[in-house]
């Protein structure tokens, strides 16, 4: 095999407000060589999630930031080309998170293995990885769904949502999604079968149209996007509603942001609202998996993914997060093999 | 005994903000019979609590709005002086809700019985009252407090705070006051034992001020005012830190309300912020009111408690609430037997 060159995108400054393209660098570098107990992974999908945007500030946040110049780091599925390690062979598929580049030599310790006849391999980036446990976990750990209660989720055609509200299905919930567009809503409705969808961008009021979809309030609020659908959603509380904190992607390229004040009405609902992230649940992420996979494997949970093809669209791809372009998981397809 | 008149304090009109004695009316009218069932209390002590702006708006809330031109309904301490009910007899003394007047004839169904042996009566309203349950249900139930941790409380001095507070201290936590007055602060530090104590009013920034006194960040923030005060503390969350929202007292009078959206800050840190009412935990009171007393009665939880003397200074005492002015719970004596 001749050596091929690794490319990679690094973060090249902090962005403004919304990210653009020339906070990104691209280089590319000689591959080099695996030592014992390390593999050389050639990339095959990477993941590009709205969460990468807080890591490319430098607050304080549950990831530590981004380093300047260093790769953007992230999920990725690739195939093992080398191996030095007793754990991996060549020809093995891998999930790991070495960002956004073509190629990587890797710690065995950095790596799980894919099975890929349990699944597509490019779902160990979503409905079967981390986008899928988060929805799982935030919905079932601090939503703790019962049957017949109403479940408004926002930004309910990404990877999290769309999964957030199947699992609200089959624990037999009333399930509303909010999203941006005629044709996401459409899609929650007739492919994923929630009972209602509405599209905050046409309405008119999204108050009303939240009252006119939930005439029992909401019990759990799943919440991806926050900022002002969220000012639209609190109001319709009932006693003791739960609200997982999910992502605020509204807010993640805002430098200030202000609103009315939620206290109250967390207040006098009783409501709960916790933050989580992913990695809250590591010691139960096995028995998730398991059950989201069996879930996939009978039909009652679908999944989307809308994949760009070549490693050169990876920022374009990450960009669009923002402009709420994706239905489903956003992926980047950097080989076919 | 000759017969007197009832002295009652109604709802005028709704307040506009910061209330005034203009909201509130005063009339007096002949004391009625009681019929079976029913007995006629004479009050001792009535209560002045800040959830009563509340319900003195007509937003739907955990309790429901005041009605007009009826009595201002709460918590009272009174001797009931003619029994048609098995349940009292004369001379006893009862817990009642009925509210800011004089005398009530009231169903034997709405009324306690106290045990005049087991602590002064007046704490019926306060330490082993609504307060006192409010303080443990709030800090245990959502705070769960670890030996160790951190628990920042606002309103600290008040009848709720300065509970929760030496009820954490005596879970084994570092127990910080925030409270308006260098008398408040130091009774907090001197004579409950708070770890820390900061003067809200007199700090050039709360936020510093906190910093220092918090080394290790903030576990628990026990919420009673909200606003500004609430802005400073919860930079300082550590991860899983938990909020139990009890009251939000600054906010109580704003007809609008802004600030800085905290959800972003809920979610780095996967805290958990819970509202909550004491009437939630309703079949747990009497657990509570057991180990209240007891700590209590072996001087590890100690009460104040701020005594108005005379009906006529009712809407002052509950006015003076939003003043600042009271350490610990504020009660109007109305009669001393």
């Amino acid at each position: 095999m001749a050596q091929k060159m690794n490319q990679k995108v690094l973060l090249a400054r902090r962005p403004r407000g919304m990210p653009v393209h020339e906070d990104f660098r691209w280089v590319e570098e000689e591959i080099s060589q695996p030592a014992f107990g390390e593999v050389l992974v050639k990339t095959l999908y990477l993941s590009v999630d709205p969460y990468m945007r807080g890591r490319m500030s430098d607050r304080k946040s549950y990831v530590p930031p981004y380093q300047l110049d260093e790769v953007v780091q992230g999920g990725v599925v690739g195939k093992v080309i080398q191996s030095r390690s007793k754990e991996f062979q060549e020809g093995d598929f891998v999930l790991g998170n070495y960002g956004w580049q073509t190629y990587a030599v890797t710690s065995e310790d950095e790596l799980t293995r894919i099975d890929p006849d349990l699944a597509p391999i490019s779902t160990a980036l979503g409905v079967l990885g981390m986008p899928g446990l988060t929805a799982y976990f935030g919905l079932l750990e601090i939503g703790q769904p019962k049957p017949g209660e109403t479940v408004v989720i926002s930004g309910a055609a990404g990877a999290v949502g769309m999964t957030a509200g199947q699992i609200a299905k089959i624990k037999g919930c009333r399930v509303v999604g909010i999203a941006g567009s005629d044709q996401k809503t459409a899609y929650l409705v007739n492919e994923l079968g929630f009972d209602g969808a509405i599209n905050y961008k046409s309405s008119k009021s999204l108050r009303n149209d939240l009252e006119q979809v939930c005439p029992n309030g909401v019990d759990i609020y799943y919440d991806n996007v926050g900022g002002e659908i969220s000012d639209q959603v609190l109001p319709l509380l009932n006693h003791q509603a739960r609200i997982p904190l999910c992502g605020q992607i509204s807010l993640y390229n805002l430098e200030k942001d202000i609103g009315p004040r939620i206290q109250p009405r967390l207040l006098i609902t009783s409501a709960m609202m916790k933050g989580f992230i992913v990695s809250d649940y590591v010691d139960k992420f096995d028995q998730g998996l398991k059950q989201l996979a069996e879930w996939v494997k009978t039909g009652w949970l679908k999944y989307r993914e809308n994949v760009i093809e070549g490693f050169e669209h990876t920022v374009d791809a990450f960009l669009g997060l923002f402009k709420g372009e994706n239905i489903g998981k956003q992926l980047v397809r950097v080989s076919d093999r």
